[in-house]
């Protein structure tokens, strides 16, 4: 008989969704947590809870305005979808047309300050369910470090705690996870680099399911270890228009590459999904510039030159 | 023999080029006089001229901060390529690895006041030609319109002027491009309109060269009889900040159209086409909200209720 999905293991599907709901919605509430910590009068979040139309919703939190953070999305979602969209099914044609659940955290954190760099994080876990046959599944995730001035330190910090967060499944998890944050996070149309990378990795199941759930954990503690210092570091920088402006200049690079190449923003569009929480991930002022080049031997050149070309930080 | 190219004329293809060109060109300075002409101390547009990678190029032409236009492109193109790309050939499989020229004109205006909407506007001609094979060629394009605030009369100018475009074509020509606009300019995500339409159209050849041409004259000289009277019935209205934020909120919009769903801007991405030229069209400054909503009963929500949705004009 042929096998139709080429799974390696066979999982208790509700038990398995359970324990990953449970660890991504505490995960979800802790990074809250941080976010709101950022300054003295702790800005609440925004917390809607909405539907999706098949089955399952999510709960979108967000704050906007306060003096930290400009714009902070932390979304949780558990959908229930009739088909896998073109997205998911592009590379795998043999799970066309057969119904799937996807539970996922997704964080954008837009600070205020351009000396303190946008932070994403994703952990998403995907099981697809068809008529006699086995449960297929797999997790995806990661997260990437999108600064407007660069500091090594910072760089230098994120990618250990990014191959932190990798040593104990195998010397070559980081590599091979970093390079793919460093091919996926890339304008092809610029040329260019999101940011500094981290850690990008889909289509995990080859672990079984207890050691890839245990190396999701691992990515979701590390995301925090990465991003706190980095934050705390520059959120008192001091900072003018100029700085201002270029920030404002760079995020429009995160709307392209949300728009035209994100998997997530494409799937969660393609699926019908709640629109306002796909789209919470876009910064809240962005500016283009028609041909903008940075001053020679300035920081802004210095981002361009040598933070975001991918290269060894640790 | 099989007929692989299903065209119905032959025709000379320097010549037709040489004729497209010639009117496009003068129709771009067309556009940009009337831009440059909107305010007394006439801003002048920055001309930037650039090579395509295989042969051709395109001269773009950006005007911004003026007091009357935020930003201006009126772009040229004229490009021979190798292989079409993608957009153009998903629904034209028999077209895959054959070499191209695309010559056209695009134009996006954004006025710095709330109450002129911005245009766009675009005439393309596309010539496919692979080897032993008769050339296939097609004239794409059409005009609409994108209010941030509603005025009946100014829908129905603009309507009014699409439809002459087309009236000397055939009694059905308004009513098809009309209704293949309102298709076109379409957010899915949002289930909303990008704002009131006018014509579009592609692959147009069946009427063959000189009918088709003259057509896309036709719809060329009345995108000006089209926009310039709402310019000037509006560039001078009183706004505040209020408007000036729906504004910048409303054209979030237009960028999410623009990187999703725009053949023009796919096309032209997927080619390696010059980015900053394809990108012109983005909005100079673009606010995203989480979740806003407009207010009963106030202009915000009249644009949404009454002047989104499609509907017959004139």
């Amino acid at each position: 008989m042929k096998k139709a999905f080429n799974q390696i293991e066979t999982i208790d599907v509700a038990e398995a969704v359970d324990a990953v709901q449970t660890y991504l919605r505490d995960l979800q509430n802790r990074i809250c947590h941080f976010v709101a910590e950022q300054e003295e009068d702790k800005h609440q979040f925004i917390e809607d809870p909405w539907q999706y139309k098949d089955k399952g919703g999510g709960v979108s939190r967000v704050l906007v305005g306060s003096s930290v953070i400009e714009k902070a999305g932390v979304n949780f979602s558990h959908i229930h979808g009739q088909q896998l969209p073109q997205a998911a099914t592009l590379k795998r044609p043999e799970l066309a047309n057969a119904s799937f659940r996807a539970l996922g955290v997704s964080v954008v954190i837009h600070p205020l300050n351009p000396y303190v760099p946008t932070s994403h994080f994703n952990l998403r876990f995907i099981v697809v369910e068809k008529e006699a046959q086995l449960p297929f599944w797999w997790f995806g995730g990661g997260f990437d470090l999108t600064p407007y001035y660069g500091f090594v330190e910072d760089c230098v910090h994120w990618h250990q705690m990014a191959k932190n967060a990798c040593e104990p499944f195998g010397a070559d998890v980081y590599p091979t996870y970093k390079k793919w944050a460093d091919d996926y996070f890339y304008l092809k149309h610029r040329d260019e680099q999101r940011g500094i990378g981290g850690l990008f990795f889909d289509d995990l199941n080859d672990w079984g399911f207890e050691k890839s759930f245990r190396f999701i954990r691992s990515v979701g503690e590390h995301y925090l270890k990465a991003y706190q210092p980095i934050m705390l570091r520059r959120k008192t920088c001091q900072y003018g228009q100029k700085e201002r402006d270029f920030q404002l200049y760079r995020r429009g690079r995160y709307v392209e590459f949300n728009l035209l190449y994100d998997r997530g923003t494409l799937f969660g569009l393609q699926s019908n999904g709640r629109t306002e929480s796909i789209l919470m991930s876009l910064p809240p002022l962005v500016v283009w510039q028609y041909n903008w080049q940075p001053a020679a031997n300035t920081p802004e050149e210095k981002l361009y030159k040598t933070f975001l070309p991918p290269k060894e930080w640790v």
